[in-house]
């Protein structure tokens, strides 16, 4: 076998065989095929596409090429949920404690956040003293114990994808469905879940752009999933406008210990969210048989505070100090807190996603480059959101800022990132569409 | 600007400008652009091409990376012919001496052969003691006096070209029209040449297996010699058939020199493939104004034996023994010399070009690597043409041979070349069609 000819396949528009695909990635990750060449076919990939076949070849063959993690002692379904990135997105802290709470079992790995993008990993780190590395035997032991462990990526997991991500960035390659949805479902599978709910952002503050790009990664990943045994269902939801309030990392924390709390009104976009995605959980980890017996379960651990408790003792388990848990003001301590104007009135037309995302970057909550440093206590509070009617003299936004730098930049990015009108906006359902596993 | 960007737009079937395509080829001779990105971008050039305007921007590029030779004191159009390799395809050795002795000036530059496919400093190099290396000094002496020289590539031309092939050749990206155009074109520009005549074969022996396929290479080479001031035509013939009788290098040499001698039938298609390129070249260097002006010249040039003295001028210089050329039987000296028969009888369907040129590089003459040593003396001989008719046992082929290896499987190869018909085929023209810079 002769990777150019594998190459020429991909090139001529012919799908390859699962030994092509284990020849190309085997022989990339062990140094006997060459970056030129994996570059050549993934932008043949690219152009061409592949099969759901391919696809999911690739997904296999790429969870092969490290550790997988066992979670066989648990002898119950492993609930797991993937966001594709989205601004003021804290719906993992929410729903995730909820799902424990009910019964079920969570498990998850997460990554840094990038740009815009918030991340999971950075949100839980705001909490003092908090660690998200654990190795294998803690995160299936809090998972067995707790129900739920949300733990920072290992190196060691799904080599192969991280070889191919750095290779597809430099080389232009990254926008690709099956690239995509191969890269996200290797990771998810390879943590050990057997249930994976999907939640695909599309919009301005979302890497699909539109509503059809993000169906068809969603549909590419839940068939992924079928093929490989594993119950999954996507949801594609607007991130055209910022989901929560809160966006920066303890402000964030902040948002869900609040909904936790149950100080969030339940049909915000953020809640709806958050507990659809739950529910799903639940019915697809046999936890709950209708949406109906998954709400009550919901609604109980909320107001018991039991979902609540799930997160206070995860950050607990991860070294944190849970003291934020009773002050939520610890995780937002900056040393200004600057009110946003927008010196006219009207109703909330539209607020932009990624000048929001782009505004608390610039405050210091986000990284532009893997290796720079965050602070997790700045960013920005919408006080406003579409629908709202703003008065003269109201503020729309508060920043919290420690680094006066950027500061007249990111209030111009707030400032231009609100659209008013003289009419109310209808109110839409932020989850557009619904993929299951059992009807594609 | 980075590379990453200009590859992305290629990548979105977006036009580059020159200063990205200078940014990736300088980038990547001189190592600033790594060769996983200009893979991709090659990849990406494949599958959604290139504007004539990328095209000519890519050879004008690519010329710039090296030396460049200068026939400025040669106040006369120097004309160059390419062939995109066929088999039993002598021609340049008929048509060039041709044109220096009807006043011309041929400058031409050339290159092993490698497959099927013959190489005309090969068969140059079966004259004993001949040298094709020339510095660029004695190269200009040779066109200024002899009005001929043809020599070896240098290293040191166009070296943005070696690179990008090595790359294409291991990445599956070589099958591209703006690829192998500007690949050509820019070997022939930086040659010195004013005046280009391309010989663009089709059919099962040529790199392009069809006639759209090789129409589109040629309007490709032709507008970027027009877009950069050459007068370039570009005629398709017909390589379904070998081109000659002869296929080896001796063998190829001799039959060239048999041409000189006007011991060939004008009308073969060896013979009108040649002389109608000399036309071509006569015309655009402004030798002749009409083809019947040519015509003329080329007859007188073959019937004074001018055209035959040429060539033997041009070995002479290259260091060889010019021996043979009053005993062709020197070049083909080899072992044995062995009959091939059908054990049937009839007309002469086809003959397929790829297996005779196969069976030739079984039998030593050709390479299958760039760095394999060759037998100039073997080869092939066929003794029967499409439109012959075959007796019974009559031979219809002779292999020359040395080595006794390879024989059965070359004998077997020359027997399937051979189709047979109960009637005669009419003989079609070998030019298909003529593509000028002036009609394009």
């Amino acid at each position: 076998m002769r990777a150019v000819d594998i190459i020429g396949k991909k090139r001529n528009k012919e799908a390859n065989t699962e030994a092509e695909i284990r020849f190309l990635v085997n022989g990339f990750v062990n140094g006997e095929v060459a970056d030129y060449q994996m570059s050549a076919y993934l932008m043949a990939v690219c152009l061409n596409g592949m099969t759901e076949e391919e696809t999911e070849d690739l997904t296999r063959i790429m969870i092969e090429s490290g550790d997988v993690i066992k979670l066989d002692k648990i002898p119950f379904k492993k609930a797991d949920k993937h966001s594709t990135g989205g601004v003021a997105d804290t719906t993992t802290l929410i729903l995730a404690p909820i799902v424990a709470a009910c019964g079920g079992y969570v498990a998850k790995l997460s990554g840094k956040g990038l740009g815009a993008t918030g991340g999971t990993i950075d949100k839980l780190e705001s909490v003092k003293n908090l660690d998200t590395q654990c190795d294998g035997e803690k995160f299936e032991r809090l998972v067995s114990e707790l129900h739920l462990c949300v733990a920072s990526q290992t190196a060691s997991l799904v080599p192969a994808d991280k070889l191919m991500y750095a290779l597809r960035d430099v080389t232009a390659t990254v926008d690709s469905i099956p690239l995509i949805a191969s890269s996200i479902m290797s990771k998810k599978i390879a943590a050990g879940a057997d249930v994976i709910v999907l939640d695909v952002k599309f919009g301005n503050g979302a890497f699909m752009k539109t509503v059809d790009e993000a169906e068809a990664l969603a549909a590419a990943m839940v068939k992924i999933g079928k093929r490989m045994g594993r119950k999954t269902v996507a949801i594609l939801t607007d991130m055209n406008e910022p989901l929560g309030t809160a966006v920066g990392n303890g402000l964030e924390l902040k948002e869900a210990i609040d909904a936790l709390s149950c100080r969030i009104d339940k049909n915000s976009k953020l809640m709806q969210v958050s507990l659809f995605i739950a529910e799903q959980m639940l019915i697809l980890s046999d936890v709950a048989k209708t949406e109906e017996e998954a709400q009550n379960l919901i609604d109980e651990a909320l107001k018991s505070g039991t979902a609540l408790n799930k997160l206070k003792s995860l950050c607990e388990a991860l070294g944190g100090d849970t003291a934020c848990f009773e002050n939520t003001d610890l995780l937002t301590k900056t040393e200004k807190q600057i009110p946003v104007y927008l010196n006219k009135t009207g109703y909330v037309e539209s607020v932009d996603a990624l000048k929001i995302g782009n505004a608390a970057c610039l405050l210091g909550a986000g990284r532009q480059k893997k290796t720079d440093s965050i602070d997790y206590s700045v960013g920005i509070v919408l006080l406003k959101q579409k629908g709202d009617y703003v008065k003269l003299g109201e503020a729309v936004a508060t920043l919290y800022v420690n680094d006066e730098k950027h500061i007249k930049e990111a209030e111009k990015l707030v400032k231009e990132a609100f659209a008013l009108n003289c009419t109310k906006q209808e109110h839409k359902s932020s989850i557009y569409k619904v993929i299951n596993f059992e009807k594609i």
